[in-house]
């Protein structure tokens, strides 16, 4: 049985748990900036993986994702030529990705996901920005894991092992659940099992698509998933 | 006004959030060990502080609390000749740390608290054993913190600060919430705000009882705390 003596839910949290770029979007309305949300909302997404990349092969320093997006809004914001955000209003922008939400399934299905499991994140935000998210959403989760905690970003293995271990298990008791195939992809490298959570209105660009992968589960959604984890388990 | 600015709450959990003594013998009597199960009990306490002295010295490489329980378990189980328990058993019963049960006031107080401030243990019990126990008991953390983290022990200064780093914020923004003046102070040494809360029924051996030390709130309770930083910030 592909879910048998798992133990633990470890969750992808961008896009696999909440909209991020409806979020955003909405913060730079909000704050009457003058451009178009979208497209501000997808350049900073897009600065993520380029940013990454230079902690990822040193050439930054270790830097938690809270440096790294404003890094990236610092140079948005020259791109986009707004002008007359002071420190404490860059701040609050920036902390728009402490403030993301939940898509409609998450919250009703991690809440019954967490009577069977225990319910972590597993994700490249940083320790506040997830314990912050996680408050404004109502996200039920049992333990805030984050790659911060090993200093490295993921798909580094490290980061996959970090959580087993900080849960007391051995990989293959943890699942991870992720609607990116490249990040179950690396979590099933080091023993994790993985189900895939299908989030077609995630507005990635360049997004993954279908995937050609064999996931232990794959679900429409949060509740589809504790639906079919509750199936596999009572088989 | 002595917690102006505070935005969380770390807490020390054995004795101030849940009552290890009661729990653990419980465990014991349940589990039919031959032995006097409160001075069992407390001589599996009493091993706690010197097994970490002997990481905190270097003696012992690091270990987390788990692995301390179980090595003063079977140093135990030897001393009270208890006999016949397989590793399954001994596993579970060393799990007793993970089921501890909490003071009357704790979830209710907790739950208060929760409403305006970020709630993370801080913590010499490992990451697995506190997650375990806040399901267990329905304790309402945002985020688990633990010594683990950075591999050493309280009263490490390194702990405290921890805990304000990955939690963003300044140490003077997050108050320790402890029953032991120890605690507190260690943390005070580095910048934390500190709250006193008394446990009168935690029996602790060669307890602190009475300190002269002045912190910036104490309370009876965690309602009493709850009702008492209510206060002050309102102020």
């Amino acid at each position: 049985m592909a879910a048998e003596g798992v133990r633990a839910l470890a969750f992808d949290v961008f896009g696999t748990v909440v909209d991020w770029r409806g979020a955003v979007m909405r913060e730079v309305t909000e704050m009457g900036l003058a451009v178009d949300a979208g497209e501000f909302a997808d350049a900073w997404q897009a600065g993520y993986a380029p940013a990454m990349a230079q902690v990822r092969s040193g050439e930054l320093p270790w830097t938690n994702l809270d440096g790294l997006h404003r890094m990236i809004l610092d140079e948005l914001l020259e791109r986009f030529a707004v002008s007359g955000l002071d420190e404490p209003a860059k701040d609050d922008l920036n902390r728009a990705w402490h403030r993301l939400t939940p898509w409609p399934d998450a919250v009703k299905g991690l809440t019954r996901l967490r009577e069977r499991f225990v319910l972590a994140t597993l994700s490249n935000g940083n320790v506040a920005l997830l314990t912050n998210m996680a408050k404004h959403a109502g996200l039920p989760w049992d333990c805030i894991l984050s790659a911060e905690l090993v200093e490295l970003y993921k798909p580094d293995r490290e980061v996959y092992l970090m959580a087993a271990s900080y849960l007391g298990l051995e990989p293959e008791e943890v699942m991870m659940v992720a609607a990116h195939p490249a990040d179950l992809r690396a979590a099933a490298a080091v023993g994790l099992r993985t189900a895939f959570v299908a989030r077609p209105d995630e507005h990635e660009p360049g997004g993954e698509g279908e995937s050609g992968d064999k996931f232990d589960v794959s679900a429409t959604d949060f509740e589809d998933l504790a639906e079919k984890l509750g199936d596999l388990i009572q088989e």
